[in-house]
């Protein structure tokens, strides 16, 4: 049975963890100095575990096995937020690398073809899941023209600077893979909360989002009477507590909205603002829910303009992303092996956030492995796991991938 | 009959305008080089007007007449917003300058005492109001150790810098004022919309406010399910929403309430703020009216907190300041004169701003007149008036100054 080094595994993730270091957080945005700096280092690492490394014209680095049939994808991003957590992606990338190395030493497993692969810019510098998406052929020319990220620098800039202009990029289609296995840090409170240490993940959540502008008229707050005002504040506040109202008869038991962004301006307590902006975000696994947030958000902004102050016009915040469901056989196997190194502790789960195989379980059969997450706390320095978790999840995700792999008979 | 000179206003406006001007707007902040060399002008003009010319260790520029008597000062602020109007309450100080200026050309009216000045920082660089609060004994030593602009210049220093320190302060103790009239642009739309060319102020409207800090738990809006959630934007929602629903229950022909500084911490559409700030201000003549709003304001908060989310805090935003009302007799002599020269045109109201004038009624009898704001702009680099209300509205004063004066035999 396959075993994995635990030692390893943490050197290899704190040799990462140096790279973009800042406290106890990391900072390596995508095509940064330092994100770059560790492909390099991340492609010699899939050589010395015996893989053929390659970077593509995105960013991507691929390690691939020398073994025949047809292999297991594995791995996460290592770029991070601005201000990132240590593990994050990271932690999948550094999984990917050690079950390659675990089903190397084993002579049971040896045979079994494994490619590991660390995503570009999961974390949205410039285009969310950019790396995996282009994988799948979700980035055309179209989406890729003239993007910049917050500070104005061009993708084309950030490729050239990054000497990746020119460099063929990977396609799903040139590859027969049987399906890719991603590992992450859980990002929310669940798994520590019920005692348990592995969650197998069922689903990633849908999610929705529309940008509301309000459009008043400024004026002083002392000479403007209420009747003549077209307030944005006013008008803001009403729809985003008639959609906090409405949202709960129309719920899933795991549906979450969030309206975390509203902005005021002139935003002055003596002056009635002129303009206002609320961005609403919903995540479900049932699409319906979905549509039904959707329609009455729609439904609450007519309900807002009828009152004849301050107007509101509605934009999509993003493409609507899909729930994606995880493979079920490849489910089977994992929980077995977290059965198997954590008896009656771990559970199936959904994950409410977004993941590289969300974007990949589109061409290929996907699974996913959890592990907690300290506090629930992620994208921020504090983010941290136990040692032991770290290890008894790449255990599983490593005894998970070989029973997949002999089972598809490779 | 006094009459003004209306080119020579005009004149002396654009004289004043001239100093900051910035496009079509006035940037001279109190205290800055071009406020300082304007309070010098304005001296040399009141000299010239047979005023004795004095500035004071606040700015507060008075020039003093030599008839016999007690005097009635008149005038408003030459310091203006950040990014001001060129009217504002540069029109009042210029409109002292010239009934003093039209009374002594007047052999019927060269007798009466009339003392002119321009007050300093109404704009509240440091502290709103600071010239008249230091007339009228409101400027005690506590609220001013320490007093820095938004830039962080120390109070100290812009005195030092303007050559004041150490200059004797002006104190309505020392002078014994019929009483303070002041003219200032309505900063409103009621006289336009309503076809007014003079608006005779019955009172100053009171002011309250509250400032609510919203303290939840930061967290991922898509692990974070809503029966955990510490949500300060929910929260804040519902606050605004639920004022906004109970106010006008209990709220006043003129009341007024607004919220137009909301911030949210961090402020992303993913994440799930754990801070939030709201401001409340609310208006109105009625003392009653502002402990209602008040209390309700109160108890909506315990609503919010009972709920388990996001908790709130209340802090008074400032103090309470109190409705001012303006004299009986000097508004019925303005009033007369207003019919006199714009007979059907003029009206009597409230002013919803704030002036000088709400300040110095605490200590003699008061009276303001307004003219009209083109389009209700002020505070705002296209405020303007119509010439010919500019001059009409320095005759009402002139006339109402006059009929005061000699109504109080002197």
């Amino acid at each position: 049975m396959v075993t994995i080094n635990g030692e390893r595994l943490l050197g290899d993730l704190r040799v990462l963890r140096a790279m973009g270091a800042t406290g106890t957080g990391v900072v390596r945005p995508a095509f940064s100095e330092t994100d770059m700096a560790a492909r390099r280092w991340l492609m010699e690492r899939y050589e010395q575990a015996g893989l053929r490394a390659q970077i593509d014209g995105v960013g991507n680095v691929l390690g691939r096995s020398a073994n025949p049939g047809r292999a297991l994808l594995i791995g996460s991003h290592s770029d991070t937020q601005p201000t990132g957590g240590w593990l994050d992606g990271a932690l999948g990338v550094i999984y990917g690398l050690e079950v390659v190395r675990a089903l190397a030493e084993d002579p049971s497993t040896r045979y079994l073809a494994v490619d590991a692969i660390s995503w570009q810019d999961e974390e949205s510098r410039f285009y969310g899941c950019m790396g995996s998406r282009s994988f799948c052929g979700e980035f055309p020319p179209s989406a890729e023209a003239g993007l910049r990220d917050k500070d104005g620098v061009a993708l084309a800039d950030a490729l050239e600077q990054a000497g990746l202009s020119g460099t063929p990029r990977l396609a799903a289609a040139d590859h027969d893979y049987l399906g890719f296995l991603e590992a992450h840090i859980e990002q929310g409170p669940h798994l520590e909360e019920d005692g348990r240490r592995i969650g197998i993940v069922e689903s990633i959540v849908g999610l929705g989002g529309m940008v509301f502008t309000f459009t008043g008229q400024q004026n002083h707050a002392g000479t403007t009477m209420m009747a003549g005002r077209k307030d944005a504040a006013t008008a803001l506040y009403a729809l985003a507590s008639l959609i906090n109202e409405a949202f709960p008869k129309v719920a899933g038991p795991r549906s979450v909205w969030t309206m975390g962004r509203a902005v005021l301006s002139p935003g002055a307590p003596s002056i009635v603002p002129g303009h206002g902006e609320l961005e609403l975000q919903f995540r479900d696994v049932d699409p319906d829910v979905l549509d039904r947030f959707e329609a009455i958000a729609h439904e609450l902004v007519d309900v807002i303009n009828s009152r004849g102050g301050a107007t509101v016009e509605t934009m999509p915040s993003r493409a609507r992303i899909s729930a994606a469901h995880m493979d079920a056989g490849f489910r089977r196997h994992l929980s077995e092996a977290a059965e198997r190194h954590a008896p009656g502790q771990w559970a199936a789960m959904p994950s409410g956030a977004f993941h590289d195989a969300g974007v990949v379980c589109t061409v290929m059969p996907c699974a996913m492995v959890f592990i907690p997450s300290i506090g629930g706390i992620s994208h921020d320095f504090a983010e941290d796991s136990h040692d032991d978790d770290i290890v008894l999840g790449c255990q599983v995700l490593a005894s998970g991938a070989a029973a997949i792999l002999e089972g598809a008979g490779a």
